[in-house]
Order: structure tokens, then C-alpha cells, then sequence
């Protein structure tokens, strides 16, 4: 833009969101939710490890020499509008032969976990029948899950399976399974909420089991703003289309905030959290294109909103 | 047998056999194994603890200040015969109403693991057709297995399960599961273990993952000695009923050596492996009884060969 002589009415600002994966240090949007209010500095510093061992993000953020002074909440350093550009993760742009897009909201999603408890006992010696095996259990769960989403039109996954006692013939006595549910409509998930609660009760019934479960996180869809998703939707011109994003991101935060959109750029067969995820140079150059280009737009609206 | 004036023509010796179970070193019969010529002092020494600390079975017996310098093998420490008591870990003796039991033989184990290789991916943009998904294909795997058990009237466990990469909404790309099977009849076991490696063959295939699949341990149904097993049987007369054990044990390696019968104790519900196993008190004193008389019959038996 300096290069161009491009002049804004407000000045521009990069993001560099810490921590918005949550892969490392839970939990996820670690530095967003600060921003948009929802947590503390101090408790994104607690944020825990997810390899089991006692480090925070704090002290890894202290050893590598990252932890600043400056600003962390709207309240301290606001700001008028937030764009964000990201790879689809989907494969909708690739079928439509686009390489980017506008992104008009956002799937909801549920996040659960469920410990089933059972009876401990020998595995060799114990008769198959009338044993309260937990990981059997959690076995028909899965499958009943992956079946709810092909049967409501959703998303489901299992992330996590901890099963216990490992190895030496003892029957799984307690098991713990953490998956989520995802639907494009607030009635879609919770249906497959409801659903997936009773299939549940179900299981621990024809097992004679006991069970916990916790819903950890519950987000309806939502649109972004629809005065800085036009901006993108100016910017892409007919190089893109519009789609909603399955997750959640930094600007899922900032639209809590300030008019708030995001520009899609085209992936590889939908693929992401995988070194294969790829995007090609060329869509790159176009998404950060639009990514200024969109800035620029909102610039005027600010300029028309000043003037008005 | 002092306080009585009992005098047997060989002297009797108590073993208690370090680390039978394997729940906290691998591999299991720890000892037996290397008094039977099948493993040495240092292997067992070397057998690593499943709590995935780097501690061995040696440097915890050194802590406590057990590692002896006494004999380890039979070569060393030679034996006539070995009895052995236990609890049933089953249900027939209670089902039957007697308190003990002699003990056959033991039903035929194999333990296998198999680690599915699938893709990374977004559990929550990424499309649900097409994932390669490793947990999906174990818990199909899983099912199957418990499946398998009542189709062939035989056992089967999932002892583990460790599924990567653990949360943050990630498809999971790598997932290994530890099994056994167990049977009566060696054909049997032979028939469990074709035919879940052809359930595995099209559960892959399915799904398109890859797969390891390794054989860990293959033991065939087996009787203990026959002469051995006469000195139980009488010893219990009608207070008893024979059967079989479920699973491995210190005799199934002395039993390679000498002349080796087992002593069943009646166990509530079959339930062992778990804090709720449970045998009555006369129930235990009847055992140590048969184990006695069964001993003194076979001391006759001893006397009887070394005349003939």
C-alpha cells in the first residue's frame, strides 16, 4: 500500500493471534477470548499443556523471551474492524473452481466428554456375557456417532479415547471419550445433541454401565457482519463465492466486538491439521488481494459513516 | 504337616513367583519363565513397567533390596512336581456348588495389536466422506471382536486403546489396539484368528487406511499331567469338579518340566483381576486342604516310582 501511496482514514494494524489453535496449550483462541473479553490475561498465562507435563503457556511464552507489556483487550487497543484471512478447510471452493471467497458465518458446535464406569475383571477367564466393559461401550458409541453424522446431514468426531486399565487381560473398567458434533443450523445441533444423549443412555442401558457427561463447549452458528462481509464479497469480485466456516477462529472472538469477516482461500481436498495441507501460490496472491482490497472498502465505509 | 507328624519322602518348598500378573512389568510369568528355560535372569530383570517410566522390574526389586543371589532355574534348583492353588476366576465351581476344584488344563490365547494408519485432517471442516479415520475403523474393530466371541464360543478383549493426535479437533490419524483372543479347542482358536484378521482385512479396505497387525503371544490349549492331576482329583473327592483355566499361569511353565496340576478355589461371581474378588474363608481353607492332601498323594506317588 505504501508502494501504491495507498492513504486509509484509519490506520492498519497486523494481527498475529497467539495460540489460536489450541493444539499445544489448552484452551484454543488463547489470546482472542482476552481480547474480546472473555477470559484474563492470567488465565491464557495458566492455559495447560496438552502433553500431560506441568508447563503453562506463560512460561513457555517467559523461555522464549515472548511475554510483552503492551495492550492485550478491546478496551485497551480498539479497533474498528477485523478481517482475517484463512485456508476453507473444505472443499467447497475447490468444486465451485474458485480461488477464494467471502465467509458468511460460521457452523455451531458441541463439544462433549463422556466417562463410562464398569467392573474391573480378568479378561480370559471372565464369561463374555454379563461383563461391564467400558471400551466396548465406547466402541458403540463411536460408530453411532459417525452414523448421526451421515444421518442428520452434520459433522461428528471422536478426538480422544483414554482407556483404563491398560493391557495385562483386564477388562476396560473406565473409559473416556471426548467428541463434538457440528451442524450448519442451531435446530441441526440440537437435535443431534438430543439424539446423541439418548443413544448414549441407550448403551449404558443394555450395558448395565454408569456414565458422566459434560458439555464442554456449545456454539450456535452466527453470521459475521454483514457491512464487512460485503467488503470481502466487493473484493473477490466473481473470483469467489460465499461459504460458512465449519469452526471456530480468531474473528468468531472479534465479531463480538466490531464488524468483523474473513476471507476463504482455496485447500487442497479440504485438508488442514495435516502437513498436507496445501494451497496453491497463485491463490495465496489472490486471497491477500482481496484481503487489502476488502481493508480498503471498509476504510470508505468508515469515511462514509464519519461523513454522515 | 509338623504339628500333625507328617513326614513326606521329598522335602516340600513354598514358591512365590515374582511378577505372575505382568500389571506392572511385561512381560508376565516373570519369573516362571526363566525357571522354565524360556527366558533368562537378566531379560526378566530387563522387563520394562507399563506406567511408561523407564523403571525396570530389576531396579524396582533393587529399591527394595529383593534382587537375591539365590538359584533361578530349574537346572539349578531342580523339582519333582508343582501344585499350584488359585481361584477359579470363572463360575463353573460356584454354578456346580462346590467349593474346589482340579484343574485340566487351559484354553488356547492369542494377543494381538494392530496400529490403523489414517490421514490428519480438521474433525470439524473437513468432510465426513472421504476421512480416513483410525478410531472409527477400531471402535468398527472393537465390535466386531465382541461379536466374535458369542459367534464362536470363545472369548475376546480389547485390553487397550491409544488413539493420536489427542483433542483440539483433530481427525485421528493413528490408533493402535491390544487384543486377545481366547478358546477351549485349539481348531477354535485357529478359526478365531482367521477370521478377525479377514474383519480387520475389510475393515481397512473399507476405509482405505493402512495397518500393522503383530501376533504377540500364541498359546495352544494345553493339559497339565495326568498323574499330577489323579493327586488333586482324590484329593478333592466329592467337595470338587473339574475344569479348565481361563488363562496363563506359573504352572503352564512348570508344566513343561515336571508333573503340574492346579487347585481351583470358588470365586464369587468369577470376578478377579478387580477389588471385588472374592472366595470364602472356608472356601480358602478347603483349598490349602486339597493342596496339602494333594501334595501328600503325590509324595506317595514319588515313593511308588523310586520302589518300582
Amino acid at each position: 500500500m505504501k508502494e501504491q501511496g495507498v492513504k486509509t482514514r484509519a490506520p492498519l494494524v497486523l494481527f498475529n493471534w497467539t495460540n489460536e489453535e489450541g493444539a499445544r496449550f489448552f484452551p484454543l483462541l488463547g489470546s482472542s477470548v482476552v481480547y474480546a473479553g472473555q477470559s484474563t490475561v492470567e488465565q491464557a498465562h495458566a492455559s495447560i499443556s496438552t502433553d500431560n507435563s506441568d508447563l503453562t503457556m506463560g512460561q513457555a511464552l517467559q523461555r522464549i523471551g515472548y511475554v510483552g507489556d503492551g495492550p492485550n483487550t478491546y478496551e485497551e487497543f480498539p479497533i474498528s474492524a477485523h478481517f482475517e484471512i484463512h485456508v476453507e478447510q473444505h472443499t467447497d471452493l475447490e468444486k465451485a473452481g474458485k480461488p477464494v471467497g467471502w465467509v458468511n458465518g460460521w457452523q455451531g458446535m458441541t463439544w462433549y466428554n463422556v466417562v463410562f464406569h464398569g467392573d474391573d475383571g480378568h479378561a480370559n477367564t471372565k464369561p463374555m456375557w454379563g461383563r461391564r466393559d467400558t471400551l466396548a461401550a465406547s466402541a458403540q458409541l463411536i460408530t453411532e456417532l459417525e452414523n448421526l453424522a451421515y444421518e442428520k446431514n452434520g459433522y461428528t468426531t471422536t478426538t480422544g479415547i483414554h482407556s483404563h486399565p491398560f493391557g495385562s487381560c483386564n477388562i476396560q473398567s473406565k473409559t473416556k471419550v471426548v467428541f463434538c458434533l457440528m451442524h450448519k443450523k442451531a435446530e441441526g445441533l440440537e437435535d443431534m445433541g438430543i439424539e446423541i444423549e439418548k443413544r448414549i443412555a441407550s448403551i449404558v442401558n443394555q450395558r448395565g454401565l454408569e456414565y458422566e457427561l459434560e458439555r464442554d463447549i456449545h456454539l450456535l452458528p452466527g453470521n459475521f457482519w454483514p457491512e464487512a462481509i460485503d467488503c470481502v464479497k466487493r473484493a473477490c469480485g466473481d473470483k469467489g463465492i460465499g461459504s460458512i466456516t465449519g469452526t471456530g477462529h480468531d474473528s468468531t472472538m472479534t465479531t463480538r466486538l466490531v464488524p468483523t469477516a474473513m476471507v476463504f482461500v482455496r485447500a487442497k481436498d479440504g485438508i488442514s491439521h495435516s502437513p498436507k495441507e496445501w494451497s496453491d501460490k497463485e491463490d495465496c496472491a489472490e486471497g491477500a488481494l482481496v484481503l487489502g482490497k476488502a481493508v480498503l472498502n471498509y476504510d470508505e465505509v468508515l469515511k462514509a459513516k464519519t461523513a454522515a
